[in-house]
Protein backbone atom coordinates (compact mmCIF):
# COMPACT_ATOMS: atom_id res chain seq x y z
CA UNK A 1 0.00 0.00 0.00
CA UNK A 2 1.56 3.29 -0.53
CA UNK A 3 1.30 6.30 1.25
CA UNK A 4 -0.26 9.42 0.03
CA UNK A 5 -0.76 13.00 1.64
CA UNK A 6 -3.65 14.82 0.44
CA UNK A 7 -1.68 18.37 0.97
CA UNK A 8 1.85 17.41 -0.97
CA UNK A 9 1.48 18.67 -4.34
CA UNK A 10 4.14 18.53 -7.27
CA UNK A 11 3.94 21.84 -9.46
CA UNK A 12 4.83 22.12 -13.00
CA UNK A 13 6.98 25.07 -12.76
CA UNK A 14 8.26 27.11 -15.98
CA UNK A 15 9.65 30.41 -14.60
CA UNK A 16 6.76 32.17 -16.38
CA UNK A 17 3.25 33.97 -15.38
CA UNK A 18 1.52 31.24 -15.02
CA UNK A 19 2.51 28.60 -12.81
CA UNK A 20 4.29 31.23 -10.78
CA UNK A 21 0.61 32.17 -9.58
CA UNK A 22 -0.65 28.88 -9.70
CA UNK A 23 2.28 27.79 -7.06
CA UNK A 24 0.95 31.01 -5.36
CA UNK A 25 -2.75 29.46 -5.62
CA UNK A 26 -1.90 26.22 -4.85
CA UNK A 27 0.27 27.21 -1.09
CA UNK A 28 -2.72 29.37 -0.26
CA UNK A 29 -5.54 26.48 -0.39
CA UNK A 30 -2.82 24.79 1.70
CA UNK A 31 -0.61 22.63 0.05
CA UNK A 32 3.02 21.89 0.53
CA UNK A 33 4.03 22.54 -2.92
CA UNK A 34 7.57 20.77 -4.62
CA UNK A 35 8.35 22.71 -7.90
CA UNK A 36 9.87 20.38 -10.79
CA UNK A 37 11.51 22.50 -13.15
CA UNK A 38 12.42 20.96 -16.88
CA UNK A 39 15.55 21.63 -18.60
CA UNK A 40 14.38 20.59 -21.96
CA UNK A 41 16.94 22.20 -24.20
CA UNK A 42 14.84 25.19 -24.50
CA UNK A 43 16.88 28.32 -25.98
CA UNK A 44 15.06 30.76 -23.37
CA UNK A 45 17.18 28.66 -21.09
CA UNK A 46 16.74 31.59 -18.47
CA UNK A 47 13.15 30.53 -17.73
CA UNK A 48 14.90 27.74 -15.70
CA UNK A 49 16.94 30.16 -13.28
CA UNK A 50 13.73 32.27 -12.96
CA UNK A 51 11.81 29.55 -11.77
CA UNK A 52 13.84 28.45 -9.04
CA UNK A 53 14.38 32.04 -8.32
CA UNK A 54 10.37 31.80 -8.16
CA UNK A 55 10.03 28.57 -6.34
CA UNK A 56 12.22 30.47 -3.43
CA UNK A 57 11.02 33.46 -3.33
CA UNK A 58 7.42 31.71 -2.65
CA UNK A 59 9.32 29.36 0.40
CA UNK A 60 8.25 26.17 -1.59
CA UNK A 61 9.07 23.19 0.13
CA UNK A 62 11.26 22.47 -2.72
CA UNK A 63 12.12 22.61 -6.22
CA UNK A 64 13.98 20.46 -8.40
CA UNK A 65 15.61 21.07 -12.06
CA UNK A 66 15.26 18.02 -14.03
CA UNK A 67 17.48 17.40 -17.53
CA UNK A 68 15.47 15.67 -20.35
CA UNK A 69 17.15 17.03 -23.39
CA UNK A 70 14.33 16.92 -26.48
CA UNK A 71 16.24 18.57 -28.77
CA UNK A 72 17.22 15.23 -30.22
CA UNK A 73 13.66 14.37 -30.40
CA UNK A 74 11.66 17.53 -31.21
CA UNK A 75 10.47 19.31 -34.02
CA UNK A 76 10.17 22.81 -32.76
CA UNK A 77 10.91 26.20 -32.70
CA UNK A 78 11.96 26.13 -29.06
CA UNK A 79 14.54 23.43 -29.23
CA UNK A 80 16.14 23.92 -32.59
CA UNK A 81 16.82 25.68 -35.69
CA UNK A 82 13.31 26.71 -36.47
CA UNK A 83 12.66 30.36 -36.70
CA UNK A 84 10.53 31.60 -33.91
CA UNK A 85 7.11 33.24 -35.00
CA UNK A 86 7.36 37.53 -34.63
CA UNK A 87 5.11 40.19 -34.84
CA UNK A 88 1.92 37.90 -35.29
CA UNK A 89 -1.55 39.89 -34.61
CA UNK A 90 -3.25 39.11 -31.47
CA UNK A 91 -6.22 37.47 -33.32
CA UNK A 92 -3.72 35.08 -35.54
CA UNK A 93 -2.43 33.84 -32.03
CA UNK A 94 -4.16 30.98 -30.59
CA UNK A 95 -5.20 30.28 -34.15
CA UNK A 96 -3.38 27.01 -35.65
CA UNK A 97 -0.55 25.44 -33.71
CA UNK A 98 2.42 27.65 -34.06
CA UNK A 99 6.03 26.41 -34.68
CA UNK A 100 7.01 26.97 -31.14
CA UNK A 101 4.60 23.72 -30.49
CA UNK A 102 6.71 21.13 -28.48
CA UNK A 103 5.59 17.95 -30.15
CA UNK A 104 4.20 15.60 -26.55
CA UNK A 105 5.62 18.38 -24.01
CA UNK A 106 3.05 18.57 -21.73
CA UNK A 107 2.31 15.08 -21.79
CA UNK A 108 5.95 14.45 -21.28
CA UNK A 109 6.33 16.81 -18.31
CA UNK A 110 3.37 16.19 -16.80
CA UNK A 111 4.31 12.22 -16.67
CA UNK A 112 7.34 13.14 -15.19
CA UNK A 113 5.41 14.96 -12.64
CA UNK A 114 3.06 12.18 -12.19
CA UNK A 115 6.40 10.16 -11.36
CA UNK A 116 7.80 12.04 -8.67
CA UNK A 117 4.31 12.75 -6.86
CA UNK A 118 3.80 9.34 -6.73
CA UNK A 119 7.30 8.83 -5.57
CA UNK A 120 6.58 11.58 -2.92
CA UNK A 121 3.08 9.93 -2.27
CA UNK A 122 1.48 13.32 -3.68
CA UNK A 123 -1.94 13.29 -4.57
CA UNK A 124 -2.08 16.85 -6.57
CA UNK A 125 -0.51 17.89 -9.46
CA UNK A 126 -0.78 21.75 -10.31
CA UNK A 127 -0.69 22.78 -13.84
CA UNK A 128 -0.70 26.40 -15.04
CA UNK A 129 -2.14 25.92 -18.44
CA UNK A 130 -4.71 28.40 -19.87
CA UNK A 131 -6.33 28.08 -23.00
CA UNK A 132 -7.90 31.59 -22.99
CA UNK A 133 -4.90 33.79 -23.98
CA UNK A 134 -3.04 31.29 -25.12
CA UNK A 135 -0.84 29.68 -28.06
CA UNK A 136 -2.61 27.27 -29.84
CA UNK A 137 -1.29 24.05 -28.08
CA UNK A 138 -3.32 21.12 -28.32
CA UNK A 139 -1.85 20.11 -24.75
CA UNK A 140 -3.21 23.26 -22.68
CA UNK A 141 -6.72 22.24 -23.43
CA UNK A 142 -8.68 21.22 -20.73
CA UNK A 143 -9.92 17.87 -22.64
CA UNK A 144 -6.20 17.17 -22.52
CA UNK A 145 -6.01 17.40 -18.66
CA UNK A 146 -8.90 14.68 -18.32
CA UNK A 147 -7.78 12.83 -20.47
CA UNK A 148 -4.31 12.68 -18.10
CA UNK A 149 -6.47 12.38 -15.09
CA UNK A 150 -7.47 8.76 -16.69
CA UNK A 151 -4.08 7.85 -18.11
CA UNK A 152 -2.93 8.39 -13.79
CA UNK A 153 -5.68 6.36 -12.50
CA UNK A 154 -4.75 3.55 -14.77
CA UNK A 155 -1.45 3.68 -15.15
CA UNK A 156 0.05 4.21 -11.10
CA UNK A 157 0.13 2.18 -7.89
CA UNK A 158 -1.87 5.32 -6.41
CA UNK A 159 -4.42 4.80 -8.85
CA UNK A 160 -4.90 1.03 -9.01
CA UNK A 161 -5.32 1.45 -5.22
CA UNK A 162 -7.86 3.92 -5.15
CA UNK A 163 -5.97 6.99 -4.41
CA UNK A 164 -5.05 8.49 -7.73
CA UNK A 165 -3.09 11.16 -8.47
CA UNK A 166 -5.20 14.07 -9.99
CA UNK A 167 -3.90 17.32 -12.60
CA UNK A 168 -5.37 20.72 -11.61
CA UNK A 169 -5.27 23.20 -13.84
CA UNK A 170 -6.42 26.40 -11.74
CA UNK A 171 -6.10 28.81 -14.17
CA UNK A 172 -7.21 27.29 -17.12
CA UNK A 173 -10.11 29.86 -17.87
CA UNK A 174 -8.12 32.68 -16.32
CA UNK A 175 -7.02 35.31 -18.75
CA UNK A 176 -3.70 36.50 -18.68
CA UNK A 177 -4.93 39.92 -17.05
CA UNK A 178 -7.13 37.58 -14.45
CA UNK A 179 -3.76 35.76 -13.98
CA UNK A 180 -1.36 38.79 -13.70
CA UNK A 181 -4.54 40.19 -11.22
CA UNK A 182 -4.72 37.47 -8.85
CA UNK A 183 -0.87 37.21 -8.86
CA UNK A 184 -0.71 40.41 -7.46
CA UNK A 185 -3.25 39.52 -5.01
CA UNK A 186 -1.64 36.82 -3.77
CA UNK A 187 2.20 38.25 -3.68
CA UNK A 188 4.11 36.40 -6.85
CA UNK A 189 7.10 38.12 -7.44
CA UNK A 190 6.00 39.40 -11.36
CA UNK A 191 9.08 40.54 -11.87
CA UNK A 192 11.27 37.81 -11.31
CA UNK A 193 8.98 35.88 -13.94
CA UNK A 194 10.44 35.35 -17.94
CA UNK A 195 7.88 34.94 -20.54
CA UNK A 196 9.99 35.62 -23.78
CA UNK A 197 10.89 32.63 -26.13
CA UNK A 198 13.67 34.32 -28.20
CA UNK A 199 15.31 36.53 -25.36
CA UNK A 200 18.82 38.61 -26.29
CA UNK A 201 21.95 37.31 -25.33
CA UNK A 202 21.15 39.87 -22.25
CA UNK A 203 17.83 37.71 -21.42
CA UNK A 204 16.53 41.13 -22.54
CA UNK A 205 12.93 39.99 -24.00
CA UNK A 206 12.44 40.29 -27.31
CA UNK A 207 8.70 41.98 -27.38
CA UNK A 208 7.67 40.29 -30.75
CA UNK A 209 6.94 36.35 -29.74
CA UNK A 210 3.62 35.14 -29.19
CA UNK A 211 4.56 34.95 -25.40
CA UNK A 212 5.70 38.41 -25.17
CA UNK A 213 2.96 39.81 -27.28
CA UNK A 214 0.30 37.65 -25.04
CA UNK A 215 2.11 38.78 -21.26
CA UNK A 216 2.01 42.70 -22.72
CA UNK A 217 -1.54 42.33 -23.46
CA UNK A 218 -2.15 41.06 -20.15
CA UNK A 219 -0.59 44.04 -18.67
CA UNK A 220 -2.30 45.92 -20.71
CA UNK A 221 -5.76 44.53 -20.06
CA UNK A 222 -4.57 44.63 -16.09
CA UNK A 223 -3.89 48.10 -16.41
CA UNK A 224 -0.43 48.07 -14.71
CA UNK A 225 2.75 47.94 -16.43
CA UNK A 226 5.03 45.11 -16.12
CA UNK A 227 7.38 44.82 -13.35
CA UNK A 228 9.59 42.50 -15.33
CA UNK A 229 10.26 45.29 -18.20
CA UNK A 230 10.48 48.37 -15.44
CA UNK A 231 13.18 46.84 -13.55
CA UNK A 232 15.41 45.71 -16.42
CA UNK B 1 -0.66 20.52 -41.66
CA UNK B 2 2.20 17.62 -40.09
CA UNK B 3 3.08 15.39 -42.62
CA UNK B 4 2.33 11.78 -41.19
CA UNK B 5 3.94 8.42 -42.33
CA UNK B 6 1.82 5.61 -41.75
CA UNK B 7 4.55 3.08 -42.52
CA UNK B 8 6.86 4.62 -39.68
CA UNK B 9 7.06 3.93 -35.89
CA UNK B 10 8.68 4.42 -33.22
CA UNK B 11 9.43 1.37 -30.89
CA UNK B 12 10.53 1.56 -27.28
CA UNK B 13 13.43 -0.31 -27.13
CA UNK B 14 14.42 -1.98 -23.73
CA UNK B 15 17.32 -4.63 -24.28
CA UNK B 16 14.41 -6.76 -22.92
CA UNK B 17 12.78 -9.95 -25.21
CA UNK B 18 9.51 -8.09 -25.19
CA UNK B 19 10.93 -5.26 -27.26
CA UNK B 20 13.31 -7.52 -29.04
CA UNK B 21 10.15 -9.47 -30.34
CA UNK B 22 7.66 -6.38 -30.73
CA UNK B 23 10.84 -4.34 -33.08
CA UNK B 24 11.03 -7.99 -35.03
CA UNK B 25 7.00 -8.19 -35.69
CA UNK B 26 6.46 -4.40 -36.59
CA UNK B 27 9.80 -5.02 -39.14
CA UNK B 28 7.71 -8.33 -40.24
CA UNK B 29 4.45 -5.90 -40.75
CA UNK B 30 6.36 -3.45 -42.82
CA UNK B 31 7.39 -0.81 -40.49
CA UNK B 32 10.29 1.66 -40.67
CA UNK B 33 11.37 1.07 -36.89
CA UNK B 34 13.26 4.18 -34.99
CA UNK B 35 13.64 2.59 -31.13
CA UNK B 36 13.92 4.73 -28.41
CA UNK B 37 15.96 3.45 -25.61
CA UNK B 38 15.81 5.36 -22.51
CA UNK B 39 18.81 5.58 -19.94
CA UNK B 40 16.90 6.65 -16.80
CA UNK B 41 19.27 5.74 -14.04
CA UNK B 42 18.42 1.87 -13.80
CA UNK B 43 21.04 -0.08 -11.89
CA UNK B 44 21.10 -2.54 -14.79
CA UNK B 45 22.39 -0.42 -17.87
CA UNK B 46 23.79 -3.33 -19.50
CA UNK B 47 20.30 -3.75 -21.04
CA UNK B 48 20.90 0.03 -22.72
CA UNK B 49 24.07 -1.67 -24.76
CA UNK B 50 21.81 -4.93 -25.55
CA UNK B 51 19.08 -2.81 -26.65
CA UNK B 52 21.89 -0.75 -29.01
CA UNK B 53 22.85 -3.88 -30.43
CA UNK B 54 19.22 -5.90 -30.81
CA UNK B 55 18.28 -2.63 -33.08
CA UNK B 56 21.45 -3.28 -35.24
CA UNK B 57 20.99 -6.78 -35.31
CA UNK B 58 17.95 -6.21 -36.89
CA UNK B 59 18.97 -3.81 -39.10
CA UNK B 60 16.01 -1.26 -37.69
CA UNK B 61 15.91 2.23 -39.62
CA UNK B 62 17.13 4.11 -36.24
CA UNK B 63 18.01 3.89 -32.69
CA UNK B 64 18.34 6.70 -29.71
CA UNK B 65 19.60 6.40 -26.50
CA UNK B 66 17.63 9.82 -24.09
CA UNK B 67 18.99 9.96 -20.98
CA UNK B 68 16.49 10.93 -18.27
CA UNK B 69 17.49 10.35 -14.87
CA UNK B 70 14.46 9.26 -12.66
CA UNK B 71 16.63 8.37 -9.36
CA UNK B 72 15.84 11.87 -7.81
CA UNK B 73 12.56 11.78 -9.02
CA UNK B 74 11.65 7.87 -8.71
CA UNK B 75 11.30 5.46 -5.42
CA UNK B 76 11.96 2.24 -7.07
CA UNK B 77 14.10 -0.91 -6.59
CA UNK B 78 15.46 -0.46 -10.61
CA UNK B 79 16.75 3.26 -9.12
CA UNK B 80 17.88 3.44 -5.90
CA UNK B 81 18.88 1.08 -2.53
CA UNK B 82 15.60 -0.41 -2.14
CA UNK B 83 16.17 -3.99 -2.23
CA UNK B 84 15.03 -5.97 -5.53
CA UNK B 85 12.89 -8.56 -4.37
CA UNK B 86 14.24 -12.38 -4.80
CA UNK B 87 13.53 -16.34 -5.09
CA UNK B 88 9.42 -15.32 -5.42
CA UNK B 89 7.28 -17.89 -6.49
CA UNK B 90 6.13 -17.53 -9.46
CA UNK B 91 2.37 -17.64 -8.09
CA UNK B 92 3.24 -14.14 -6.57
CA UNK B 93 5.20 -12.41 -9.20
CA UNK B 94 2.32 -10.42 -10.58
CA UNK B 95 0.25 -10.35 -7.61
CA UNK B 96 0.15 -6.77 -6.35
CA UNK B 97 2.67 -4.49 -7.15
CA UNK B 98 6.44 -4.98 -6.31
CA UNK B 99 9.20 -2.60 -5.50
CA UNK B 100 10.87 -2.87 -8.84
CA UNK B 101 7.68 -0.71 -10.03
CA UNK B 102 8.99 2.66 -11.51
CA UNK B 103 6.38 5.29 -10.65
CA UNK B 104 4.68 6.47 -13.94
CA UNK B 105 7.94 4.83 -16.06
CA UNK B 106 5.83 3.85 -18.45
CA UNK B 107 3.34 7.02 -18.45
CA UNK B 108 7.23 8.73 -18.94
CA UNK B 109 8.91 6.36 -21.66
CA UNK B 110 5.46 6.37 -24.45
CA UNK B 111 5.18 10.31 -23.68
CA UNK B 112 8.75 10.26 -25.14
CA UNK B 113 8.04 8.30 -27.73
CA UNK B 114 5.44 10.27 -28.86
CA UNK B 115 7.76 13.55 -28.82
CA UNK B 116 10.06 11.68 -30.55
CA UNK B 117 7.05 10.20 -33.14
CA UNK B 118 5.61 13.52 -34.17
CA UNK B 119 8.54 15.23 -35.17
CA UNK B 120 9.17 12.28 -37.15
CA UNK B 121 6.01 12.34 -38.59
CA UNK B 122 4.97 8.22 -37.26
CA UNK B 123 1.74 7.37 -37.33
CA UNK B 124 2.20 4.34 -34.23
CA UNK B 125 4.74 3.48 -31.28
CA UNK B 126 5.04 0.07 -30.77
CA UNK B 127 5.37 -1.02 -26.65
CA UNK B 128 6.46 -4.56 -26.12
CA UNK B 129 3.95 -4.68 -22.63
CA UNK B 130 2.55 -7.98 -21.74
CA UNK B 131 0.17 -9.15 -18.97
CA UNK B 132 0.31 -12.29 -18.83
CA UNK B 133 3.61 -13.10 -17.43
CA UNK B 134 3.93 -9.88 -16.21
CA UNK B 135 5.49 -8.41 -12.84
CA UNK B 136 2.24 -6.79 -11.91
CA UNK B 137 2.69 -3.48 -12.77
CA UNK B 138 -0.60 -0.94 -13.58
CA UNK B 139 1.44 1.00 -16.85
CA UNK B 140 1.07 -2.27 -19.01
CA UNK B 141 -2.14 -3.39 -18.91
CA UNK B 142 -4.48 -3.02 -22.18
CA UNK B 143 -6.75 0.08 -20.34
CA UNK B 144 -3.42 1.62 -19.78
CA UNK B 145 -2.34 1.84 -23.13
CA UNK B 146 -6.06 2.67 -24.47
CA UNK B 147 -5.82 5.61 -22.30
CA UNK B 148 -2.43 7.26 -23.66
CA UNK B 149 -4.38 7.07 -27.00
CA UNK B 150 -7.03 9.13 -25.87
CA UNK B 151 -4.29 11.19 -24.50
CA UNK B 152 -2.59 11.51 -27.81
CA UNK B 153 -5.02 11.86 -29.80
CA UNK B 154 -6.15 15.38 -27.50
CA UNK B 155 -2.65 16.25 -26.90
CA UNK B 156 -0.77 16.50 -30.26
CA UNK B 157 -1.07 18.22 -33.28
CA UNK B 158 -1.12 14.75 -35.57
CA UNK B 159 -4.46 13.72 -32.63
CA UNK B 160 -6.27 17.79 -33.46
CA UNK B 161 -5.46 17.27 -37.46
CA UNK B 162 -7.20 13.61 -37.32
CA UNK B 163 -4.43 11.36 -37.36
CA UNK B 164 -3.20 10.62 -34.27
CA UNK B 165 -0.41 8.80 -33.19
CA UNK B 166 -1.83 5.03 -31.84
CA UNK B 167 0.60 3.09 -29.61
CA UNK B 168 0.42 -0.22 -30.48
CA UNK B 169 1.23 -3.59 -27.78
CA UNK B 170 1.28 -6.43 -30.05
CA UNK B 171 2.18 -9.02 -27.35
CA UNK B 172 0.24 -7.65 -24.90
CA UNK B 173 -2.25 -11.37 -24.49
CA UNK B 174 0.93 -13.36 -24.98
CA UNK B 175 2.21 -15.91 -22.85
CA UNK B 176 6.52 -15.48 -22.12
CA UNK B 177 6.97 -19.13 -24.18
CA UNK B 178 4.70 -17.42 -26.59
CA UNK B 179 7.03 -14.61 -27.39
CA UNK B 180 9.84 -16.49 -27.22
CA UNK B 181 8.44 -18.81 -30.21
CA UNK B 182 7.53 -16.10 -31.93
CA UNK B 183 11.01 -14.30 -31.55
CA UNK B 184 13.17 -17.84 -32.80
CA UNK B 185 10.50 -17.82 -35.92
CA UNK B 186 10.95 -14.55 -36.95
CA UNK B 187 14.92 -14.63 -36.34
CA UNK B 188 15.86 -12.78 -33.14
CA UNK B 189 18.86 -12.78 -31.23
CA UNK B 190 17.29 -13.69 -28.45
CA UNK B 191 21.18 -14.34 -27.09
CA UNK B 192 21.72 -10.66 -27.04
CA UNK B 193 18.28 -9.51 -24.95
CA UNK B 194 18.92 -9.32 -21.17
CA UNK B 195 16.11 -9.09 -18.72
CA UNK B 196 17.90 -9.13 -15.63
CA UNK B 197 17.07 -6.49 -12.79
CA UNK B 198 20.33 -7.35 -10.99
CA UNK B 199 23.26 -8.40 -12.93
CA UNK B 200 26.48 -9.40 -11.46
CA UNK B 201 29.44 -6.61 -11.89
CA UNK B 202 30.40 -8.55 -15.39
CA UNK B 203 26.38 -8.16 -16.02
CA UNK B 204 25.38 -12.11 -15.54
CA UNK B 205 22.02 -12.38 -14.86
CA UNK B 206 21.42 -12.85 -10.94
CA UNK B 207 18.94 -16.05 -12.01
CA UNK B 208 16.47 -15.05 -8.75
CA UNK B 209 14.37 -11.48 -9.29
CA UNK B 210 11.40 -11.37 -11.14
CA UNK B 211 12.45 -10.61 -14.04
CA UNK B 212 15.04 -13.73 -14.46
CA UNK B 213 12.56 -15.83 -13.14
CA UNK B 214 10.09 -14.93 -15.83
CA UNK B 215 12.39 -15.45 -18.47
CA UNK B 216 13.40 -18.66 -16.86
CA UNK B 217 9.92 -19.94 -16.98
CA UNK B 218 9.47 -18.74 -20.62
CA UNK B 219 12.34 -20.62 -22.04
CA UNK B 220 11.07 -24.04 -20.14
CA UNK B 221 7.42 -23.88 -21.40
CA UNK B 222 8.55 -22.99 -25.23
CA UNK B 223 11.26 -25.98 -24.50
CA UNK B 224 14.69 -24.55 -25.29
CA UNK B 225 17.29 -23.21 -23.65
CA UNK B 226 17.94 -19.73 -23.55
CA UNK B 227 20.70 -18.43 -25.32
CA UNK B 228 21.83 -15.81 -23.34
CA UNK B 229 22.87 -18.16 -20.80
CA UNK B 230 24.19 -20.58 -23.03
CA UNK B 231 26.21 -17.88 -24.51
CA UNK B 232 27.75 -16.75 -21.28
Amino acid sequence: MSMTNANKAVVLTSGGLDSAVTIALAMADGYECHCLILNYGQHHKIEIIRAQQVATNLQTASSLVLDVDLRTISRSALTTSIPIPKGRSIERIGQGIPSTYVPGRNTIFLSLALGWAESLGAATIFFGANVLDYAGYPDCRPEFVMAFNELSRLGTQQGIEGSPITVYAPLIQFTKAEIILKGIELGVPLGLTHSCYDPSPQDKPCGECDSCLLREKGFQEAGIPDPALEAR
